[in-house]
């Protein structure tokens, strides 16, 4: 029996490689897609297919986008000389909900982490150096997470970037809507030191 | 851009439909897939595929086939008279591996939930009553788990099983290798009732 079960070995295996997925969850989603709900397996096949085969990675941001080019990066519209460094998608869609943003993003898809075997050319930031061309380029913005990996990665660029072209980052401080007592001494002590004057007009 | 985004919302929620995978998770996994291992999403794909096209269920015993009946269910050395009930198909490797047992299976893919949707139906066993004909069949062996649901399952099944064929069901006691002081009272307590004479010819 063993040899005719190849093929279900095959997708314990590859569903193995999914982050949090460990053997004994592969070997359950597999036995519940081929015998419990044969329906979902099919639908999960043709809805994965389906989506490498019409979403690309935008050339220019790296953002999942159904042509070449993403929508932000083939919009005139938009100020295509402020490059905004993000960590995921996700990070690059709440920058785009405040609305405040008007370049594009490059979106690297991770975080430095030597020891999981991701370096910059798996984050792809030789093609970001590349981009980034003093004169072409006036800004880049660094909206990397404050965690370990964010930091080396923000460092790292910092490094790497030509020294001609202004690099920024997010203000640091308490975030909206946060008490201070559940804020870490960290946090605490940058938004002290980044205090800013408080326009009297702006009181009521 | 949300339109453009539509394989990859109907990814999400073809994973979100898997078993412990909630939204969030089942977001995660589609980036991860899309942007950062593609390799991973294509080889997935087509080893779902692969597995749906090559893997059935056995048209007799509901186990995982290469063919239309399984190595077991097409054994003629195998008894086909005497029908061992488990849950899923772990269950079933675990008890060939004892070697033990001689006769066929009948996987149910789950156990009675009726809270979650899973009723008689779902685990087909109106295809197992009517596999048991008296005559055909001399023997029912309910191996389920001692769970709520497992013991709900096997009171349906003796509720419905013809009272000409005898029924059994796997032996409750201490596992082996077990010390008592871990063993919950209940346990404990049917091992106490069930007691066995020893055969002193046994012992040393």
């Amino acid at each position: 029996m063993s040899d005719s079960m190849a093929p279900l070995d095959d997708l314990i295996s590859h569903l193995q490689r999914l982050p949090t997925i460990g053997p004994r969850t592969a070997r359950r989603l597999a036995l519940h897609l081929l015998q419990r709900d044969r329906d979902a397996a099919a639908g999960l096949a043709t809805a994965l297919s389906g989506a490498i085969a019409s979403l690309h990675l935008c050339r220019q941001c790296r953002q999942l986008a159904a042509d070449d080019y993403c929508g932000i990066c083939s919009d005139s519209a938009r100020h295509q000389g402020r490059v905004c460094v993000v960590e995921t998608l996700d990070d690059l869609l709440g920058i785009e909900q405040s609305g405040v943003f008007d370049g594009r993003y490059f979106v690297l898809n991770g975080a430095l982490s030597p020891l999981d075997g991701i370096g910059p050319a798996e984050l792809a930031i030789p093609d970001l150096l590349a981009q980034v061309e003093p004169g072409r380029i006036e800004e880049v913005i660094l909206a990397l997470s404050l965690e370990v990996e964010g930091e080396a990665t923000a460092r790292y660029l910092l490094n790497h970037l030509p020294d001609s072209v202004p690099v920024t980052r997010l203000a640091q401080g308490v975030p909206m809507g946060s008490s201070l007592s559940r804020m870490d001494p960290m946090t605490l002590g940058r938004a002290v030191s980044a205090r800013v004057p408080v326009d009297r007009g702006d009181a009521q």
